[in-house]
Formats: C-alpha cells, sequence, structure tokens
C-alpha cells in the first residue's frame, strides 16, 4: 500500500531544512517587558449565574468611533446613507461625529439632527476643553433627544503618560466640565425642547482602578443630578483591551455594585476588540449589569475594530431573545458597510460572512442534509424549534437562501453532490448512486483543484447520468403489449430508437416491460444488462407530474469483468423514463467503446 | 455660526423617507424558535479567579480542521510549505489530514511522518468505523510520535439527528474502536519504534450534556489504558459555539473535576468561532483546566473559523508569559495564509490586521507620540515596561515596524503629520509649525477623499516650508563679519543668491547673522520680516552632523495685514541652515505673489 506514495517517499528523503530561528523578534520570557492586568477582587462575583434575558440599550458609534478608524473616511452622502439605515436597523441612539472637530463633522451633525425621528437620539462627542463642549452642544441644538458625550482619561497610564493629571485634578476637571454642560443644556431656559443626557466616560476604564472609575463617576453624577427617568449614562470603555473578558465582567459589577444611585444610571459597556475577544466582554459585561452596549456593525473601529452589534444581537436571537434590532437584510447592510466602510466583511464574519453558513466536508453536508429532513417532520407537527447541525442560525432569518449552505470541493462526500443534485434538478438520488457520483465530483473538483459551482455538478450528473435526448441514441417511442401467447402475464415490448439520427427499430419480451426492453437491446446491441436496482419517484415541486427512474444495472465488460453501471430517466411517463434510465446507460457505454454502434 | 450649514439644512428639510418594514425575515419573538443552552450547574466554579500563567500544549489543525472550510482547498505543494512554516513557529502537534478520505491526504500524511522533527507529533483524524481506522494507523506507521484522534456524536442533536444512536450504543461503539485503535498501535508488537497517543473527540461537546460526555469518556479512557507519562487526550470541542464562553468554561471545569485518574488525561479545547467568542473560549477553557488548545493560525476553519492560535498566543505574551510559539516574523505567516488559504487576512484581525496598530485620530497619535516619548526616557533607566497608550502589543516583538502605527487622513490632528515628518526626515517641529502645517495636511486628506501616504506627507512639508534648493531663489554663499565701525558689536552680511538662476548680491546689518540677513532681504525685496519664533536642533540617528532650523516670522502682507510665516533649512552649518530657512519663507511668498522678483 505504500507503493502508490514512492515518488513522494523519495521527494520526502530528500530533507526538509526547517529555518528554525526562534525569538528574532518576540521575547523568550517577555515577563520584564509585559505583565498582566489585575482587576478588582471580586470572590463573590455574580455574572457567571446570569443570562442576558432582554435585549440592552445600543449605541452605534459608526459614524464616529468606526468612522474615524477609516484610512479613508466616509463623504458626507455616505454619512447620510448609513445613518438612514441605522436607523431602518431600529437604533435608538446613534453616535454622529465629533463635531468640534471639523466643519463637516459640525454640518453632519445638523443633518441628522433635522432628519432624525423623534425617538432617536443624536449623541454627540467632545473632549473636555470649554471651547469644545460649547461648539458641540450648539451642534445638536433643537434636537428631540441629544446626548452630550464628554470622556476624561482616568487609567494610570493615560493620566501619566499623556495627560499628566493628578487624579485629584482629573476629579475636578470631570465635574468642572459637567457643571459646563449642564448650564447649557438642561438648566438652560431657553434649550428646553430638547431631553438633554449626559455621558461620561472614564477612559481608558479597562485599564482604569475600579475605586477610582467609581469615585470620579460620583463626583460627575453629583454635578449632573440625574434623574430615575432620564438617567446618567456612564460608559465604562474597554478603550484597550488589556485582560480576558471574565475580568472587564468582574470590572462592571464591581462598578455596578459600588456606585450609588444605582436607579439613576445607565451603564454602558464600549468593548473594542485588541485581544478578540470584544463580543465577550459585551456579552459578560451585561450579564454583569451593563445596561447598554455600543459598538459598530460588523465590527468596524479603531484598530481591532469596536465590538461587532451584529453580531451580539445575533446571540441573543439565537438563545431566543429578541435584540429588537432587525437584520432581516443581512446582505444589504454588507452592501453598505463595503460602500462606505470600504473594508471587505470577512469571509468568516460570525453570521454575517459568506463562508459562514457553507459546508464543505462530506460529514457536515450529510448532517445538515439529514437535520433539514428531520426539521420538515417536526414542522408538519407545529415544532419549530431549530435544531440543525453545524447552523446556529437559520439563514432565512437574515435573508439569506439555503443555496449557499453546502458547497462542493474535493473535501466533500457523497451528501454534498446529492444536496445540489436534490435541490437544483429535483433528483433524489438513490444512496448507491451518490456514491458513485461522489467519486465523479471529487475526480473533477481535485483536477480543477478548486470548489465545483452548482451547474457544474449539475453538468457532471448530466453528462454520466442522465438520458438528456442529445446523446447518440435517442428514444423516440414505444409500445408494450400484453404477449397474448404466453400463459405467464409476460410483455411484450417495441421500440423505436434513434441512433445516430437514423432510426432502428428493436423488441423484446420479458416479465415487465423493463425486462422486455433489456431483451431488445441484448438482442440488437449485443449486451446482456440484469437490473440490480430500481428506484422512482415524482419529482418535486412544480413538476408533480414528472418521474424520475434510477435504473442500476451489471453486465460483463469487454475485458470479462462484471460491473455497475446507474442511469437516470425523466418523464411524464413512468414506463418511458425506465427506458430512457436504461437508453442512458447504453450511451455512456458507447462513449466507453463498450459498445460499437 | 449656522450660517454655513445653510445649504445642508435646506437639503435636510426634503424629509428623509425611512423604509422601515420590520422583521421581514427575522422573528420579533424568536423565543419559539431559538432557546438557550443550559450549562452544567457548577455555583462553585473556580475558573474566574484563575490566571493563565504558562503555555498550554498547542494543536495546530490548520491542515485538516482549517483546509477542510476552503473553498478551494490547498495543492499539496502548499501543504508541504505550510507544514514547514508551522514546524517553524514551533508547532509541536499537527494534525495533518484525514487520511482515510483520499490518496491525496494519505500520500501527504507519509510526507509529514517522512520528514516531521521527531519532536513534532503527527496527529490524523479518522471517523469510528473500522476499515477507515485501519487505513488511519497505516497513514502513520513509522513517525516517531502519532497521535490517532477519533470522534464520535455525543450531543442529543447529532445522536438523534444524524446518527440515530442512543446513548449505550454511542459509549459501546467509542470503547470498541479505542480497543481497535489500541491493537493496532500500542499493542502491535510491530509497532513499537512509535509513541502512540490516542485522541478521542466527543462530537459535539459544547452541545453535550456534561454528564454524557464525562460518561463516555471513562469508558473510551478504560479501554486506552493511558498513563502518566502519555495520557489520553480528551478533546472536548465547541464544534457549534452554542453560548456564552463562561458556560464552556464551566463545562470544561466540570469536566476536569469529574473525570477520573485526571493526571491520566490531557484535556483539550477545540472551539469554533459561530458566536465570535472562540478566542474568549480557549482562554476560559485554560483557566478552567484544560492542557492543551486546537485551532487554526488567523482563525482558519469550517464556518466562522477554528479559534485564531496567534491571538490566544499573543494574548498570553502581552500578559508577560511566554506562549512558546514564535510569532517573530508575522508578515511571512500572513504572505503563507493568504497564499495556501486564498483568503485575505482581515485588516482589524487582532495583532495581524494591517490596521490594528494604525491610529488616524488626532488624540491617539498625540498619546502614541507621548507614550514613545516616555518609553525613551525610561528605556534609559533600565526600564523595559511597555506602557503604551492604544498599543497592547510592541510591534517590533512581531516583526514589524513603527511606521505603520500612525496613518494620516482627514480625521488626523497635529500629532499625525508631525510624526511622519519626525520618523521620515527626522525633523521634530515646533508645536506651532505642526498646528498649522496639520491645517495644510487635512485640506489636502479632504480634497482627495482619502489617506495620505508618508511620502505625500513629506512633499507637502517640503513644498511648503523647506528649503530645497530647487525653487526661485537660492542661496550660493554668504559671509558675515563684525561690524568694526560699530561700537555694539553689530554684524555686517553679504550673500551671493541666485534669483531665477541669476546671481544677486545683497548685504545688511544687524545684531547678528539672522537680523542682518533680514536687513539685507528688506532693502532689496521690500519686504521687513520680524522674527517671532526660532528653534534649531541636530537631526536624529546618521545625521548628526546636520542642523535643522526654524523659524516663524510675522510681515505685513499686500493688503496691510500683519501674517506669520514658518520656514525651515537644513544644513550642516547652523548659520546657513538659519538663511535657507529664511529664504524658504522668501520662496513661498513668491509663489503666493506678495514679492515680485
Amino acid at each position: 500500500m505504500f507503493k502508490q506514495s514512492a515518488v513522494l517517499l523519495e521527494k520526502a528523503a530528500q530533507k526538509v531544512a526547517y529555518n528554525i530561528k526562534p525569538y528574532k523578534n518576540m521575547l523568550k520570557d517577555p515577563s520584564k517587558k509585559y505583565s498582566a492586568f489585575k482587576g478588582p477582587k471580586l470572590a463573590d462575583r455574580t455574572w457567571p449565574n446570569n443570562a442576558i434575558t432582554k435585549a440592552p440599550r445600543w449605541l452605534s458609534t459608526d459614524l464616529r468611533d468606526g468612522n474615524q478608524a477609516l484610512p479613508d473616511p466616509m463623504s458626507v452622502a455616505e454619512k447620510k446613507e448609513y445613518f438612514k439605515k441605522l436607523v431602518e436597523v431600529g437604533f435608538k441612539e446613534i453616535e454622529v461625529s465629533f463635531p468640534s472637530a471639523s466643519q463637516t463633522d459640525f454640518d453632519f451633525t445638523r443633518y441628522a439632527v433635522e432628519t432624525a425621528p423623534d425617538d432617536v437620539a443624536i449623541q454627540v462627542l467632545t473632549q473636555s476643553r470649554e471651547h469644545l463642549v460649547r461648539r458641540t452642544v450648539e451642534s445638536v441644538i433643537g434636537a428631540k433627544k441629544a446626548i452630550i458625550h464628554i470622556y476624561l482619561a482616568t487609567s494610570d497610564t493615560f493620566r501619566d503618560v499623556v495627560f499628566n493629571m493628578s487624579k485629584e485634578e482629573a476629579v475636578a476637571k470631570a465635574t468642572e466640565i459637567t457643571k459646563l454642560v449642564k448650564s447649557l443644556t438642561k438648566d438652560d431656559p431657553k434649550r428646553q425642547e430638547t431631553q438633554w443626557s449626559l455621558e461620561f466616560s472614564p477612559e481608558c476604564f479597562s485599564d482604569t482602578p475600579s475605586e477610582f472609575a467609581v469615585e470620579i463617576c460620583e463626583a460627575v453624577k453629583k454635578a449632573w443630578e440625574p434623574t430615575v427617568e432620564n438617567p446618567i449614562i456612564f460608559n465604562l470603555p474597554a478603550t484597550v483591551e488589556v485582560a480576558s473578558p471574565n475580568i472587564y465582567a468582574d470590572q462592571i459589577e464591581y462598578f455596578c455594585r459600588n456606585i450609588s444611585e444605582r436607579e439613576k444610571v445607565c451603564v454602558s459597556v464600549h468593548p473594542h476588540n485588541d485581544r478578540g475577544c470584544g463580543v465577550a466582554a459585551a456579552e459578560l459585561g451585561v450579564m454583569a449589569g451593563a445596561d447598554r452596549v455600543e459598538g459598530c456593525l460588523f465590527g468596524n473601529g479603531e484598530r481591532t475594530g469596536n465590538v461587532d452589534l451584529i453580531t451580539v444581537a445575533l446571540n441573543m436571537y439565537t438563545n431566543g431573545v429578541s435584540p429588537e434590532l432587525d437584520f432581516s437584510d443581512i446582505e444589504g447592510l454588507i452592501a453598505i458597510s463595503e460602500k462606505c466602510n470600504k473594508i471587505p466583511t470577512h469571509p468568516r464574519a460570525p453570521y454575517s460572512g459568506s463562508l459562514v453558513v457553507s459546508a464543505f466536508s462530506g460529514s457536515h453536508q450529510d448532517a445538515i442534509k439529514k437535520g433539514f429532513t428531520k426539521a420538515e417532520q417536526r414542522a408538519a407537527t407545529g415544532d419549530e424549534a431549530w435544531k440543525m447541525p453545524y447552523l446556529p442560525l437559520d439563514p432565512k432569518d437574515i435573508g439569506r437562501n439555503y443555496e449557499a449552505v453546502i458547497r462542493v470541493n474535493s473535501q466533500s462526500g457523497k451528501g454534498g453532490a446529492a444536496w445540489i443534485i436534490l435541490r437544483s434538478l429535483g433528483l433524489d438520488l438513490p444512496r448507491t448512486l451518490q456514491v458513485e457520483f461522489s467519486s465523479v465530483v471529487q475526480h473533477e473538483a481535485d483536477n480543477l483543484g478548486r470548489e465545483l459551482k452548482s451547474e457544474e455538478i449539475n453538468n457532471l450528473f448530466k453528462k454520466h447520468y442522465m438520458y438528456t435526448g442529445k446523446s447518440v441514441i435517442t428514444l423516440e417511442d414505444y409500445t408494450s403489449t400484453k404477449n397474448k401467447k404466453s400463459e405467464n402475464n409476460s410483455r411484450e415490448i417495441s421500440a423505436l430508437l434513434r441512433v445516430n439520427g437514423k432510426p432502428v427499430e428493436i423488441s423484446g419480451r420479458g416479465n415487465g416491460p423493463i425486462s422486455a426492453f433489456i431483451d431488445a437491446i441484448s438482442k440488437h446491441f449485443g449486451i446482456m444488462f440484469e437490473v440490480v436496482n430500481y428506484n422512482e419517484h415524482n419529482l418535486g415541486s412544480g413538476n408533480q407530474d414528472k418521474a424520475a427512474t434510477y435504473i442500476e444495472v451489471s453486465y460483463l465488460n469487454s475485458t470479462g469483468d462484471k460491473v455497475n453501471r446507474w442511469g437516470c430517466g425523466v418523464d411524464n411517463d413512468v414506463g418511458e423514463s425506465s427506458l430512457k434510465a436504461i437508453i442512458a446507460i447504453l450511451n455512456d457505454l458507447i462513449k466507453k467503446r463498450e459498445i460499437q454502434v
């Protein structure tokens, strides 16, 4: 059995030169350069026992945090289109810009204020500096609902390295700016047409001692004087993700337990994805008490992105909880995101990637096929529960069809190609035919070195097994009659064929029309078939009046070996579809020069 | 201040037609179709208190689980190249194929067996069917270390829907196959040259009642008879990710606590990424007791991918723990992955994405600039700790340079462009020049509607501020002498310029050479400069003998307004670099037709 790999082994014997020069750049021991962030001590944490049972408030920051992270930021036209889509998806809070940064941002904010539905709050971000705050408030004047979002560095690294500000100075600054915002908004008698909210972000919370995060937020809360009806939003960003998501959850639970007047506070999470755990951080954060999640569609955003809100929302959905965001048209969202962000959606992005609902391997394809069959059976009894191997979400729910689900390459087994044939031609191949056909498909995929399209698989099947009326032998007509001379009800058949276009009449007899036809073939073409398998079914929807017949015959080939061969015929008449299946085999044998005509 | 947005507002007043047709496909209430998976009850879980303090065993399944999920699977040549790279990165366990599936897979397995270094174990996957197991064992005969990986469906959905197998039947089957593998491997006296290991996967573990997972693994362990030295590998795959990663961690901890002879068991996690939490599942799984992590580079794999081992490993690294995998050459890995998998690396992929170390926004750029300065100061005192705003990993550690870190578009502030100029031209611009130059850059980026390249930024700076020797006025020579007639040590200067190529001699006097030169210019060109700012520094590494001079002057322009203007000159001679800075301003004024020559 090693014979077949002889050439390969010979090559292998030429020793492979592994180029192992370890730690050219990485450090063998990184402990002096890097260390783990320590979260708050919280041995009595409760979040791991919680589940997410209702939708959080959502904030889209696609147009702000997302847009600022694009190599080529959105044009104003693109921002408008994107904003419209966010509203249509169901976002009620949208951070639209950093209006004090540029006239473009300011103008777009005005556009959003003027055009947003009344129940959509416009959020704007500003640094904690007086002239910027004034300009920011001006940008949203007249909005039905506006959220002024201020931030201040609270982590040791940010305070020390970037701002050179002590904790006391930070608290004083945050208080001062909060009071300024208050005086310019909810305390200003001329600006009462707007429902004003404040969002405060201690940055970077994920790297900030939890006690200090609570301390500075207490000061801000005191200065703002929130109400139960209109709570203050404390956004606790993982500005940079520095630890595993359970530690972030501990930080959130610590904050929720220690901030006073919890009922007047909306705790918001804003995970980035530096460690690839943004989604987990958002989910564990909500389990830990957060009321609100900030992020972007498809996880766009600074560096590794803001948390992907589509994934977080659809994770809830597949757990049976409505996210209150509507992704019925995922393809439309992908299109707008790729157009405006100019970043392609990864083919493996959860839920939205093009390869996500695709199964290439044979065993996966078989499992999904069986799953669909069972689901149809259960649906008939009113059981809607989605129990599909390998597919946590019904692709239909986000506007995708099933065609993408099963795809065929050289790694695929019999199930994949059979599924394609079933879905596109309506032919439910018998199991042994599936096995035989899969080797034809695998051979072709191996040869081409790539995935096969449905069309190509269909053509392969037609070429190898089907009567198509386009080969050497075609069937013009046939008559099957009871043999009156016989006592055992035998049949006589006479059939008009065309062989290379020329009419040929053949006739034979047998127990039934098939055996009679085989007898006729034997006499005329000199080959004796024995029927090994026979299957027949009506075609699926739209073709209920057509029958497909599959016949497997065995015969002795030119070298004297007994071989088996399948043929398939489709016709309105079951009798004719059987004859066509046999003629399909004949045509194949002509191609293989087993029969001469 | 609203005037500027008048046009915009007018357009906005044309009411935006929001196309809100909710729940066309998604269900408003998904609770009948979907439900949350319930993990084991584990109120006394310990994993949230644990940290990862040493590298797990790693298994790369790029060539198996990864390859089977590619639309266009790897060629044999690509598999060889990939295998070599995996060895070089440091993987000691590599799942290379499903050898019973095709001759190609079998042959490649032989290649891997023949060429792998002695300390690299070759792992092969097989279904639990006798003839496939026999073929699989044959594929690795002669290996120094081989791992036979068998799997069997254990989740309710898989057992019921796909295999129609009771729990008892599953246990019996798993036991039978384990005994078969044992008889063909470690019990076979002819096959003692190989260190044989067994990996058993209850599929899909993530959806399997934990009690049953333990039950079937106990049966397999009993049949295999592992030792402490060569433990049995129980792979507990999230074949489909069905719950948040804390639940997966609960399942792993439950398993670790309940499996007997724990010391003879290696618990392996194999997370997929259907909910975008594969990395978190791996990390929390290791915290919960797992000894081994299975996945692929860049998260390639079925559907949403297998867990990205690069991210898991570098997450450990940035926490100060060596992953014992070496990603010193991340660009090389990206290249080989994109070539062999034909799937591009996402620009926001953690650690490896092209945008990951990039900062576009002004405040981020400022912060990073300050971070680098502080780091240099700390490094001088022997403090190597990495404390960099926004950059959890030093890009150098994975073979990246800093050039990609700060990138400039219309969202960028002064810091970004200044950083580029510093890094590429060695010029450390004074703060007010940074502010002025950033508006030039922003204007250009806005105009082009895209990111600017370093080259473009450099050219903008040269064009607007620098003496380049290529403009209307150039400096040929100058002489500065003490004015002997004067009592207050004043200077006289005479300079030979070329104006449009023609020699022009000018001379003047002042307190020093600069004021003398300004005097000379005033006499010849009729414009009076007043020096407002003067900065000078040596150029950085490699150019220590050159000086850069920045001079800001104010003057009255043609409409009588007092305006300021920066110029920059570089020369070996500090005196000459000053004169060049002033000539740069002159040249700019000529371009602006403030001066006629």
